[in-house]
């Protein structure tokens, strides 16, 4: 087990009211047979040939210490919803399930369930809003990183979002999700300090402008960081800026890159790397940020923009073209019985599931089953053990998950790894699974 | 003062690793007088024609308290990237400087500063990125929050949206937004707890799914509930749910509401509508969810859709259709001159602004004026000192700014209210402002 990627819990009440209303009438009503509830994607978004898993070890810490404590409660009696002996039962609940999950990095498609969680009723319920919460977020960013990471090829990456990141959270586990995905570093300090992702970090504007002029804030930065420094070349001039730093250069300046954050990136690229390299100045290296995204980023390359460097900002950390997925947790089973909802546009399929994978001969993802869990169908499961009575068994660190899933992206059909139009797998639904549906549908009319 | 509405911060590492960089680089460069920076919008998201600001709260409690703890300190040793003098120099730093703002709750368009905090450099600097991230955030939400209430009239909104929420916080936060901006009530019960926001709760599809049949699952529920219930009728097939609610009416069964949570939700109010009705229980409310937004609300109650309430989830805690804000915080003024970056399509108004809002005969917004602070401009000036040296003034609780957002929606232009193609107000840019931008440009060529 490792402790290299947690982050903060959030409190018990970080939940739906309906999650207390429920919990509470199960307990009242005895139901607490075992359930089982799945977490997964009904559909891809737009854009999406394939998604990313991440989050579960958030999900992890968060079923192995929720619980409510004492000012909780009180506050919970206080608002007179609830009666003496369902706080009583609040008070000693705690998340005693099982769970079996698609390891993070994992690629995956719609429908496939991504988590499993086995346990009594009301603890199965009491967890939804966060789950989806924690899964949701991190796998939505790990893809948009890993379309990222498809578009850069080898280029570096760095996550530069946290500012217009949905929240504190947001911006602390999107740097994890993106360096689990294939980025290699973010801005993100908190992050480099709970998870142990590699810091990037430079100067902004106001650097340049609380300075009387640009040389001589750059010639305060670098006496200040004497062992190399990334200096900001477009607040005001962007190619006058570069002669610049050829001089500082010249001077002896360990100039190790400069960083472009505005105007035509492609262009303005172009043009300070010829006056970079007319000075023997080649071993400068060129960052771009501002309004990137996959896309832009695709295209910056295939025209061969001499970027060594991409800094990702807003539209990483929020997804900007799809900033939610949906999803949902799902029960299928309760008291040994398989259920399903069947409302209009998001009937489910029922019972306790697994996802098998197959392979090509070149090692690329060929097709993906979903089936119930007792039945033989061919491929690779792909939902492991990962806690047992409540509590969680080894797990790989980040940098295992990180590894993971440049593996899992590599081995995606090439039809799931276009930007725009892709083809994503379409999951088999085994016979077994559309048996069972029937057989629920007619127990449940 | 009140503490009705705080929630919990972040810690100071979760900034951007150049705010660090800077901030030590000033305290070594003697870099520590007066500057002036300024948090707004540079253009407003495609169909919004207004915005409302939001979150002030929040940053004021940062900036109250935003220190450096000795883990911190250790940690940040531990990297070797701070000299132990810069380390010294960051564990006595405190944010000592002045705010001045626009109160919670007030309407704002592109380019008009919501915030600027006068402080020493090293501390102004510091705190940009958590600013960036508070005041992005829950203005957005309340933006889209406020453009629901305007489609929904009079009928009641909940936000129904933690589950999808970018993170922890994002959800928490998104609850305050949209109360601020006229919504009813939350389903995030850690909302209630700390910001006193109603809150709204029934039941998930799961609960009925977990009885043998959808009357049972009823019935249960106003049993443990006997108060009063909203029951979820769409699990299996909503009109015939509808019957057995009636059935249940009958019985003496009490039945506030019915919600319906998926398919052709203006065609099955009016037939749940009629059903209910036609039985005599025309006290049964409607509420519809699932998908929603302002644009879905609009189009529900232009066709007459009987809905009494409406659950807003994802759409909203997430601003789907525009999820960040093209918003900075930008150095104006550093040691008495004003300063302005002129990068490409970035270009900013030097000098410390204030916003002066003229008034129709109406009671209606006119038109809105950017100007230095010391000039003299017609109009109700916008921004009010909302902290000095570093302590918060007085401030209006959430109930009271969520009554200020209010009488700011009601005085907008009918040309802002619109929900698609909306007419924004353009601010005026003063005479006085124009000069000072050429006079910098001299000053910093």
């Amino acid at each position: 087990m490792t402790h290299d990627n947690r982050a903060p819990g959030a409190p018990v009440l970080l939940t739906d009211l309906y999650q207390l209303t429920m919990v509470t009438a199960y307990h009242a009503l005895d139901m607490e047979r075992a359930a089982v509830f799945e977490f997964f994607v009904r559909k891809l978004p737009g854009n999406r040939g394939f998604l990313v898993a991440a989050g579960l070890e958030q999900a992890l810490d968060y079923l192995e210490t929720v619980h409510f404590d004492a000012d909780e409660l009180r506050w919970l009696e206080s608002t007179g919803r609830f009666r003496p002996e369902a706080l009583q039962r609040l008070a000693s609940l705690r998340f005693t399930g099982d769970v079996d999950a698609m390891p993070e990095g994992s690629v995956f498609f719609a429908g496939e369930p991504i988590l499993r969680v086995t346990a009594p009723l009301p603890e199965a319920q009491l967890v939804e809003s966060r789950l989806i919460n924690l899964l949701n977020f991190q796998s939505m960013i790990a893809t948009k990183a890993a379309r990222c990471r498809i578009a850069a090829g080898t280029r570096r990456l760095a996550d530069f979002g946290l500012r217009r990141a949905q929240g504190a959270e947001a911006g602390l586990l999107a740097a994890r999700a993106c360096y689990l995905a294939g980025f290699d570093s973010t801005a993100t300090v908190e992050a480099g300090r709970l998870f142990g992702i590699p810091l990037t970090g430079t100067m902004a504007h106001s650097f340049i402008q609380a300075h009387d002029n640009e040389v001589a804030a750059f010639r305060a930065f670098a006496r200040i960081h004497p062992r190399g420094v990334t200096l900001l070349i477009d607040t005001y001039d962007t190619l006058r800026a570069a002669h610049e730093v050829v001089a500082l250069c010249r001077e002896g300046v360990p100039v190790d890159a400069v960083r472009l954050d505005s105007g035509d990136l492609a262009a303005l690229s172009r043009a300070v790397r010829a006056i970079l390299d007319a000075a023997g100045c080649g071993s400068v290296r060129i960052v771009a940020s501002g309004n990137l995204d996959e896309c832009e980023i695709e295209r910056l390359t295939s025209v061969g923009s001499p970027i060594d460097s991409f800094g990702v900002g807003t539209r990483l950390d929020v997804s900007a073209d799809a900033p939610y997925l949906d999803c949902v947790y799902k029960i299928q089973e309760y008291a040994g019985r398989a259920r399903r909802k069947r409302s209009a546009g998001k009937a489910t399929w029922p019972g306790r599931k697994q996802v098998s994978r197959e392979y090509g001969p070149d090692g690329r993802m060929l097709a993906d089953t979903i089936a119930l869990v007792d039945e033989s169908v061919p491929g690779k499961p792909l939902l492991q053990p990962v806690m047992r009575q409540g509590r969680r068994l080894p797990q790989p660190s980040l940098g295992q998950s990180r590894e993971h899933a440049g593996r899992e992206i590599a081995a995606l059909p090439e039809g799931c790894r276009h930007l725009t139009g892709p083809q994503p797998l379409v999951p088999l639904i085994s016979a077994g699974l559309r048996a069972a549906a029937e057989r629920v549908d007619r127990e449940f009319p």
